[in-house]
């Protein structure tokens, strides 16, 4: 598995440069960028250049596609996705992500006809560029009731949702954080299939309640009371291979950005010995 | 269009022999009913022979599959759906309904994606027999809190739920009962296009508020309020050109198949009259 | 039906505005061109404007995406269809047509695989912006043999794949050339449903066997051996109430633009008489 | 991975019952049977209790659905395929397998957009009951011409079908002979992921240029120059861990089923060596 960064608990960053260079330094091999922005900032050429000198790749880009409210947004963020996968696989990078929200303002059922379609249709422009589509389910307590409607959270209905949108190239994005809060244990991951798993966060927990758990109060991690060695274990033994991105939600810690990798090489050097 | 039955209605039907040559007598050119079972009663070419004798097609058959409650039972269904459908088309049939409950005891969004993937199996092997899967969206207004959750009962959301199943076989059944009691008017029917609608049922309803109204508590067509005058106009002008079939759930009385023969007959005498 | 007009056949045109003015003088109702450019060229509004004041629709766009060759090209083609799709959208046009070459210089099986996948892909990015995607049947005899491979090139041919790319929005073009030189006949019409026919193409043939008529040999409406009248009554009777736009490929007529407006009106009202 | 056998290349087997026991004596894993006969033969606990009790396997059922000519045809096999799925996977197997001829006397393009239609169909059906679907592709030169047209043969023009036919349980089976005749290395097994291969099939080649190899003169594994070790390599490394299993088609050996498992064996604990 390869140790991989959001921008997510890392502070200021000022600029893709820098967060390739010190990414490497703290021997982080992928992060999270935008790569229409990267490219636009100093060209494809410089782009490819500076990735590849410092042996860092691109995890995963966000699905910069409002797939939750009106079709006539939906359509208004269909217009940039091929040039952003364009983008992306320009770069190396063959992995899209969006996070699914566990309640909704909006009537469920006919929600979920909707972001099925729209979703698809993503999906589907997305494997024109051999790039994956990775859904992530949300686990977090609080976040069920935030909204009128309960949509859904847990791993086996998303996978369950994930076969109805029926495009070959979709599939989970597992953060452990939300591995946490649905209460899954490692047995959970045995049961994926390498091809359900798209992508990975990672990140820890206070320790408490599980219902307790803020989404935007996490931890480092090795900091926490997840078991994140098992939680590695496990996604290795059912097959996966790639990317594991620390997301950090909520930290506002004033440290620097060197600071901020140090700690987080040191969390992944805890959790990730004898993977 | 063409003047339809189904069994709801009609008391007390002795055979499929019986009722093919009593809805001829009655001027009715449609029926419903289940093919593999007429078709193992008398044989094909008998079935073919009493139906085309009295000038009388098969209107629909029902789709037999459990697609709302578990994988296993949806299944089982699966296993006679080709045999029907066969049975179907060799008797000239070529539609298939089935109707959307409003409410669910089951998580409204993880339900409405095992909906949509069951359906769509289904519309797809039917699909192979060239045979149209017709879904009836249900206005009653009892119905949306019958079951824990609230699912969909809207023609709108009836219609963007079959784009998403997305099989080209799909699309509406309308009954005038739904049609009515979701406050739809005949400007709706005319947005429609001729795809958009696969089969149409027939009835009426009592006066009152449309909130009050049972969903097995229907009248005879012309019995009652709903303009089924613009109904039936609307269809047309819509481009349908099919089997209209009444259907009136909840009759109790206790006349005899001939008597409520000629009560449905005045009926469509008096609503189809200059259609 | 409503009368069209495509540039093919109508000599130099020398601006969109004085397409929509001459086209509306000469009694046409839709005209094609290219929405984007339209738009960039005077604005929304003033295109809007242009269009509505003059009575004049869009009958359809082509679909500008490579789907013949690459996966490259394709993927390059694909960026500028969602935008492409809104502007014509913004200017009340839902329709988008592609034409089936009878032979291709690929392999024919693995072709059709990939331009099942391609076309699919277009259907579905055009329906999320509520517009058919028609595919024109291509009857030309010498051009069964242009290129190394046959592919496909009958009307049934051409609706059976229709059904293996599976979209809802996708359909026919009809042009009354291939329906001629393909041998069919009105009745071959008759067998169509309303969903199956997305945009119709007219003009004419000259006379002799049709196995040697030129693709780019066209005759203007009513001054070939067509039918034309018979093709027109079987689309209506087939349900189709949209635009039928003249494409005379190969006219090599020095005359002005008005005179060939003139000579197209006379066609159209020669065929149109009585339908 | 799992040592399997086929049928093809054991002589006469006198029943499920001898076939299971022997394969099991001779240290295989997992045979090919009909699942639904061996149910209809035993009962279901019999046929389960003598599977298990031997440590035995069903590796994979043959689609049993004539997807190559009419409708007629393809809709008849439909019919038994819910039954076919329910029986396997009451009994274990997950698998189900078809062969594509590499030519046909069909017209290649309209056929190939049957195939694809009848294909998805299938793998939708088999999907509902989680079995996965693979296409075998088959490399042997001489049935490239044995139809009229060229059909489809390479691995990489199976898998981008597989992607055309869209659906998620569609995969590759592998055959070594087939892979051998193609022409293709180890490093072609290695680009592959884990859910592009269903299954695989293992026999050896004579020496000689693969283009004068026929498709039913093949040899146990073993006994041929195929690097069969390569082979496994390949697909260990590209993450299988299924059934591989012997179909030695053509052999006409007059030796009894226990001598040819005999060599099997040997062929087997040969190539699986250090794998």
């Amino acid at each position: 598995m390869i140790r991989g960064l959001t921008r997510a608990g890392l502070g200021i960053i000022e600029s893709n440069e820098r967060f390739i260079a010190d990414a490497a330094r703290f021997g982080f091999q992928a992060i999270d960028l935008n790569p229409v922005h990267f490219i636009k900032e100093c060209g494809l050429d410089k782009a490819e250049h500076l990735l590849e000198s410092k042996g860092v790749m691109i995890g995963s880009i966000d699905l910069d596609v409002d797939w939750r409210s009106s079709e006539e947004r939906f359509r208004e963020g269909l217009k940039a996705l091929p040039e952003a996968a364009e983008a992306a696989i320009s770069l190396g990078c063959f992995k899209c992500c969006t996070y699914i929200l566990p309640s909704t303002d909006e009537a469920a059922a006919p929600f979920m006809a909707a972001a099925t379609r729209r979703l698809r249709l993503c999906a589907d422009i997305l494997g024109a560029y051999g790039i994956r589509l990775g859904l992530e389910f949300v686990g977090s307590r609080h976040l069920r009731t935030q909204w009128a409607n309960p949509f859904l959270w847990t791993m086996d209905d998303t996978l369950d949702w994930i076969e109805t949108i029926g495009a070959r190239n979709a599939g989970l994005l597992i953060d452990s954080y939300h591995w946490h809060t649905n209460g899954l244990a490692v047995d959970d991951l045995l049961k994926l299939k390498p091809a359900d798993i798209v992508h990975v966060h990672i990140n820890d927990a206070k320790a408490g309640p599980i219902e307790n758990l803020l989404d935007d109060d996490r931890l480092y991690p090795g900091e926490g009371v997840i078991d994140l060695h098992g939680f590695l274990q496990g996604l290795r033994a059912a097959g996966y291979t790639g990317v594991v991105a620390q997301e950090v939600l909520g930290s506002h810690s004033s440290a620097s950005m060197e600071e901020l990798l140090a700690r987080s090489k040191a969390g992944f050097d805890k959790v990730f010995a004898n993977i």
